[in-house]
C-alpha cells in the first residue's frame, strides 16, 4: 500500500510530518510513504538512512495556509497538494494525507482527485471528541455550505459506512443535526432529510440536539457544511477559550500552582479526551479515492494516526463499499 | 412602570421568580410587577404584606414545559404565557417575561402580541458570554429556523439598537456569523446578507466566525435561527459537559480536594463569566411590545436581572426605536 503526505503542509511541517511518517515506516511495514516535500527542506529531517519502506517524492512548490484555495490549485499544479490529489486519482497512491491548506485540499480533491459518480458533493467528515473517548464523526464541516436534502442523505450514507469501516463501530448509530428532537422539528432542510434518511439501510436514531453531541448520542452526525463548520469552529473556540482560562487561573499564584501540580494527570486525561489530533484526521467522503485532511496543527502523533486511519479506509475498501451502497440504492 | 411576570414558567417556579420579583419591587419601587399565577401555589410565597408594588394577577392555568407550543396556546387561551402576551398588546402591561416553555412564548409573541407591521419574523435574541465578561446578543436563536437575507438584515437593525439603548454598548460592532472571515464567503443566505447589512446605519464589523465568539470580536451577532440555536446548545452543552468533567477531577480524591479548595474562588469566577443567567433574559425583537424569555432554568437572581432588562427596555424606548429605523430606512 502506497500512502502520500503533505510534508510541506500544516503548523508544525514538514517536522511533525517527517516525525509522523518515520514512526509509521516502522510501525506498518507493509505501508510504503512518499513524502511530497521540497527537497533542501526535508531531506535533512529524514536522514541519510531513512527506513526502506518512507521516500522522499520532491516537490518545488506548496500552497500556503492563507492562498485562496481555487487560484492556488489552478496556479500551483505541481504543489504537493495537486500532486497528491492527482496521485490518487491516477492510481500512483492508494491515499493522500494533508495537514495543509484546507480550502486547497478540498479543492483539488474535488477537482483533481475527482467525485465518485453518484456524488453530488464530497463531505469533510472530522471525528468530534465525545466524552467517552469514542468521538463522533461530523460530515460535512464545510465543503459543501448550500446542501440539499440529498446530500444530506449521501453524507448519513458514507458516514454510517466510514464509521464501520474505519472507525470499527459496529451498526453506526447516525443521527440528524436539528434544533429539536421531535420528529417534524428543523428547518426545510432537515425536515426533508429526516424523510430521506430514515429510509436507508443506516442505524437511524434521528434529530441530535447540539447539547447532546459531546455525550457521544450518536456515532455519525449529518449536517449541512455551513452548520457544520459553525459547530466544529464553535467547539474548537470554546476548548481553547476554556483552557486557556484555567490555565491562567492554576497558574495566578504559588498556591493555586501548588493545586495544578496536584491535578495535572487529571486534566492533562481531560484535555487529551478532548483533543481532535487523538482521533486522526477528516476524510474527505464521496471522492473516488481516500484524501484525509489532518489538523493543522497536527504534531507527529497526529501525523502518525492520520497515516494509520489512512491505512484502514484504504485496507477495508471504504470507497468501493460506498460505490456498491449507492448502485443498490439507485437500484431500488 | 407595569411588568408581568409568568410565576409559572421555569424550572424553579414560582419559588424563583418570587424571590426576583420581591428583590426588584424593592430595588425599583417605580416598578409595578404583576405575577401572573395559581393563587394556592403563589401567594403563601408572597406572604400576607408583600410589598405595594407587588401584585398577584389570578391566573387558572399555565403551559408545561414539554407541551406543542401552538397547540398549546390555542387551548390555554388563559394560562401565563398567552395572558402576559395579550396584555402587552393591549397595553395593560409595559412587558412581559417568562422562564416558561420558549416555543410557546415565541408563537404567543408572534400571534397574540403581534408583529411589528415592518417585520416578518421576530427573533429571539440571548445574550452569551464572553470572556471580557461583557456578553454578545446573538439573534436569532430559533423563533426563524428558515430566513431570508432581508430577516437578518433587520436582526442587525434591531439587535444593534437593542445593544445600544438596553446593554449600554456605544456603537455596537454588529457582525455576521459565518465560516470565514472575507467577504465573499458562506453559504447563499450569508453572501446576501452581508450585502444588505453592510447598506445599513449599524457598525457593521463584517463576518465574524464561531471560534472567536467567546473573545468578543462584536457585541452583536447575526444568524440565521437554526445556526444560532445550534450555536446556543453546542454552547450549552460544552460548558455542561466541561464543568462536569472538571468536578469529577477535583472530587476524585482527598488530595485532589485539597486542591479544588485552592482554586475554588477562581473556578467561581470563571463559571459566573460563562453563565448565561448573569445577563438577564432573551428579548424577542420584532414584537409590539418588549417579551422577554428568561432562561428555564433561572434562579431569583436571573429573574432580578431580566426584569431590570425589561425595564430598561420599556424606558428607552427600544420599540418605537427600531420603528422610526424602519420606517426611514423604508423612506430610503
Amino acid at each position: 500500500m502506497r500512502i502520500a503526505l503533505d510534508a510541506m503542509g500544516g503548523d508544525h511541517a514538514p517536522g511533525a510530518v517527517v516525525e509522523g511518517s518515520l514512526k509509521a515506516a516502522e510501525e506498518w511495514p507493509d505501508a510504503e510513504l512518499y513524502l511530497l516535500g521540497h527537497e533542501p527542506l526535508v531531506r535533512p529531517l529524514i536522514g541519510s538512512q531513512p527506513p526502506t519502506n518512507l521516500h522522499l517524492q520532491v516537490v518545488e512548490e506548496w500552497i500556503e495556509a492563507d492562498e485562496e484555495p481555487v487560484r492556488a490549485i489552478r496556479r500551483k499544479k505541481g504543489s504537493s497538494i495537486v500532486v497528491g490529489c492527482r496521485m490518487v486519482k491516477e492510481g500512483e497512491m492508494d491515499a493522500f494525507i494533508s495537514a495543509g491548506n484546507t480550502g486547497a485540499l478540498m479543492a483539488a480533491g474535488t477537482m483533481v482527485t475527482g467525485r465518485l459518480s453518484a456524488i453530488d458533493r464530497p463531505a469533510l467528515s472530522p471525528v468530534f471528541p465525545t466524552l467517552d473517548g469514542k468521538g463522533m464523526l461530523v460530515l460535512d464541516v464545510g465543503a459543501n455550505p448550500d446542501a440539499r436534502p440529498e446530500h444530506l442523505k449521501q453524507y448519513a450514507l458514507m458516514g454510517s459506512l466510514y464509521a464501520e469501516k474505519v472507525m470499527g463501530q459496529e451498526k453506526p448509530r447516525v443521527g440528524l443535526l436539528n434544533i429539536g428532537t421531535e420528529e417534524g422539528k428543523g428547518n426545510a432542510l432537515t425536515k426533508e432529510a429526516y424523510e430521506e434518511i430514515r429510509r436507508l439501510p443506516v442505524h437511524f436514531v434521528g434529530n441530535v440536539e447540539a447539547r447532546d453531541i459531546l455525550h457521544g448520542v450518536c456515532d455519525v452526525l449529518v449536517s449541512d457544511g455551513f452548520t457544520g463548520n459553525v459547530l466544529l469552529k464553535n467547539t474548537e473556540g470554546i476548548a481553547k477559550g476554556v483552557f486557556g482560562r484555567l490555565k491562567e487561573e492554576l497558574t495566578r499564584n504559588p498556591l493555586t500552582k501548588l493545586a495544578a501540580a496536584i491535578l495535572k494527570p487529571g486534566l492533562k486525561r481531560f484535555a487529551q479526551d478532548l483533543d481532535y489530533k487523538e482521533h486522526g484526521g477528516a476524510p474527505l467522503l464521496g471522492l473516488k479515492g481516500p484524501v484525509v485532511k489532518a489538523h493543522g496543527s497536527s504534531d507527529g502523533r497526529a501525523v502518525f494516526n492520520a497515516i494509520g486511519q489512512a491505512r484502514r479506509f484504504v485496507e477495508r475498501g471504504v470507497i468501493p463499499g460506498i460505490s456498491e451502497e449507492l448502485q443498490r440504492l439507485e437500484r431500488g
